[in-house]
């Protein structure tokens, strides 16, 4: 994808110990609002018990609006190497819709991730909706594609084959580098139910590209993939 | 995608004005959480107001965990035709993790939307994450394989391409029948910014098929797609 420069991420003048303070306070927030997104879906309460619930909703909605700029989280870095998304749709420990992803790096390259789908993640009946999927493992494999965030890579292509439903519930990704040629990396990936005998829901393979503004000296380190 | 049969749908003995009225009182709950969605994402309050907005929304999250079965919401249907998911990720509207997605059919085949991704859906700075992207696709198209909820259908393959950044707002997409044999529907579509000159931001093509389950005499009408 073209159209991000290095002006894209923006550089803030705050200690790694107050970002990691936000993250606890807002974090703390977001887990309330992700037990919202599961309870709103499944809830039977009668017309009253909504009306109740939604009064103290907007009421927590007036205060938060109090001081709530316009426009998304955008993606920021210091000058300790500490950075953070804390709107992605995937990973953003403010973002209530993410599930969130936390990654496990290891030593041998792959990327792998624990990660519960509940009922706000449902396509077919049961079964994690395949977009979910696409979604989740197009995170974790533009991360791999960094390298452990020692690069900035973007997704060119990605392709997925479906193999069998993946129940709602525990699952299991993984991610790998399966050959680099220049600034093209191409990754491969799978999901499955997180269980002893699981075999892939979906696989997947992508096509990621390290762009030429990222490669110039001043590029901020610690971004990694631009998913 | 093996694994689904008919009896993933549970038939219900409920009259579609009851569906209706309850897709309205829990929809407007789920609007509310959506915009706590948001909120949580952008906000800057204090710890205080924090502290009462965490307190509000864990008064109301007791008052609607006083009914509310664990599992997902599944799919179901009634003998008048109508068939609700209400906690599908992309289109259902008690999910206010889902944007939700309005289908928009078309006489000549082609299913459309328009609707306005947010701070919740980012990736790289300002623009929608490219895993989004690839679940609203893959529900759209999904859908129009569907021919119009004529056929249940299920996501065999799904390839991406990234052409260029998607920002954050208003955002367009189509999807058309490409190709039709057998059981297999080959699918294309596109997404790009809402705007009158815009160009695709991503370009996809899926295969889906109509399992061999599904063509059996008593399969549920108005379905669609398994996404």
């Amino acid at each position: 994808m073209s159209g991000l420069t290095l002006s894209s991420f923006s550089f803030e003048d705050v200690p790694t110990s107050e970002i990691d303070a936000a993250e606890a306070l807002y974090g703390g927030l977001a887990d309330d609002v992700r037990t919202l997104n599961d309870l709103t879906i499944r809830t039977r309460v009668d017309a009253d018990a909504v009306g109740e619930a939604r009064a103290l909703l907007q009421r927590a909605v007036a205060l938060l609006a109090q001081d709530a700029p316009p426009g998304p989280a955008g993606i920021h870095y210091n000058d300790e190497g500490r950075s953070w998304n804390w709107g992605n749709a995937v990973v953003g420990v403010r973002n209530a819709v993410a599930p969130p992803v936390e990654l496990e790096w290891h030593d041998d390259g792959t990327v792998g991730s624990a990660l519960t789908l509940g009922a706000p993640y449902e396509g077919p009946p049961g079964s994690v909706h395949g977009g979910v999927s696409a979604m989740v493992l197009d995170h974790l494999m533009g991360e791999t594609a960094s390298a452990r965030h020692s690069r900035v890579t973007v997704t060119g292509t990605l392709s997925l084959r479906y193999v069998q439903p993946l129940p709602l519930g525990p699952v299991r990704m993984a991610a790998r580098i399966a050959e680099e040629a220049g600034r093209k990396v191409t990754v491969t990936a799978w999901i499955s139910a997180d269980t002893a005998d699981a075999t892939p829901s979906v696989e997947a393979t992508g096509l990621f590209i390290v762009p030429r503004w990222a490669q110039e000296p001043d590029a901020p380190s610690g971004i990694g993939s631009l998913d």
